[in-house]
């Protein structure tokens, strides 16, 4: 286990309802000793990308984010979520589902804050069904942007937000992949990333099988 | 001028109707590098305190309070804002109004992440009416915990709210104080805090009967 998932197995809590809170350190009290050893590990896991800008978006992706850009020595912005569009100027703007809020949420970025010259990095704390990040990636393609990769803190590994986003032929890096929980027991099962690595290449026809049915 | 209000100068747009508009830097893309030189000066201005928890809110307060977090070596809890109240469990609930929604917000917070142990500096971006600040605060009180002092970036010196929280005996720490803004030459008048601090004793009295009129 790396230090995230030693982290969750010790303060995480298994709810019922395939639910992880992760609100003692992660999501709403927050800590920042952490997060700086998981912006040290994702930019051990890009560096070899010429990142100039992380995205995220509000509200609980921008403390990692922030405190992650300072190992990249690059700027930070984050996606603003609204139900109604009323932000002056001109921006990007990407629909996006909330299967926790039952509802359309617009993501929205100022126009002036990506430009075709940019290396973006997007980094967010949760991803399960992809809905939010591929309305993060959508708008970074609006601008003529470069999407370098995806950070994630945790991963929901059932769901089917990483596969979709791997098939696409993105770099997503998740520090932690929950395959799963058992709110009984409070047992979470990880998946082993590095055997998965070594397995990539047998396994990618079969991925590519499975995600098709989730269009 | 600090560096803060030498940003301002440079990066900032004055709009009608005392908007300033700061979201090239601080409230929409961010300058990392920045919000760790806030953070320092953060540090040496309550240096003497004994604090071992950041309290901000979202969205826009949390990056600054992650990154000067790192100053104090803390964890920062940040607070939901709500208009319906939904999260479970016990938490601390303050109502604001939002004077630039036209509606009232909930500001929540998790009680098991404030206790009376607890010394607690608030930190965010902007201070004008003070409105969502005092709801931080009687959140801080109703825990039990000590407010030992407040950090903001930018204040609207010309709006009640930094005059009603110095009045009540809070230490408030604003980076730049706008006294006034003039959206047709652009220009911005700062406060000169250290010839404040100077005249504090003698325009104290003077401070406390303007402010009675504001209740």
């Amino acid at each position: 286990m790396n230090f995230l998932e030693e982290r969750i197995v010790k303060d995480g809590v298994v709810k019922e309802g395939n639910v992880l809170k992760v609100d003692s350190f992660l999501n709403h009290q927050m800590d920042i000793r952490l997060f700086d050893q998981m912006g040290a590990e994702f930019k051990r896991r890009f560096a070899d990308k010429p990142i100039n800008k992380i995205l995220t978006i509000e509200a609980s992706g921008i403390g990692i984010a922030c405190v992650a850009a300072q190992h990249f020595n690059v700027p930070v912005v984050f996606a603003k979520k609204s139900q109604s569009i009323n932000l002056d100027g001109d921006m990007y703007v990407a629909e996006v589902e909330s299967f926790t809020h039952k509802c359309i949420n617009h993501v929205i970025v100022a126009q002036k804050f990506l430009t075709s010259e940019d290396h973006v990095l997007i980094i967010d704390d949760f991803l399960a069904n992809g809905c939010a990040l591929q309305g993060l990636i959508q708008i970074v393609q609006s601008a003529g942007a470069t999407v370098e990769g995806v950070g994630i803190a945790i991963e929901k590994g059932f769901q089917s937000g990483g596969r979709i986003i791997r098939n696409l032929g993105f770099q997503l890096e998740s520090l932690a992949i929950v395959d799963g929980m058992n709110a009984r027991t409070g047992e979470i099962q990880f998946r082993d990333q590095e055997k998965m690595d070594a397995e990539n290449e047998e396994s990618a026809g079969g991925e590519i099988c499975r995600s098709s049915t989730l269009d």
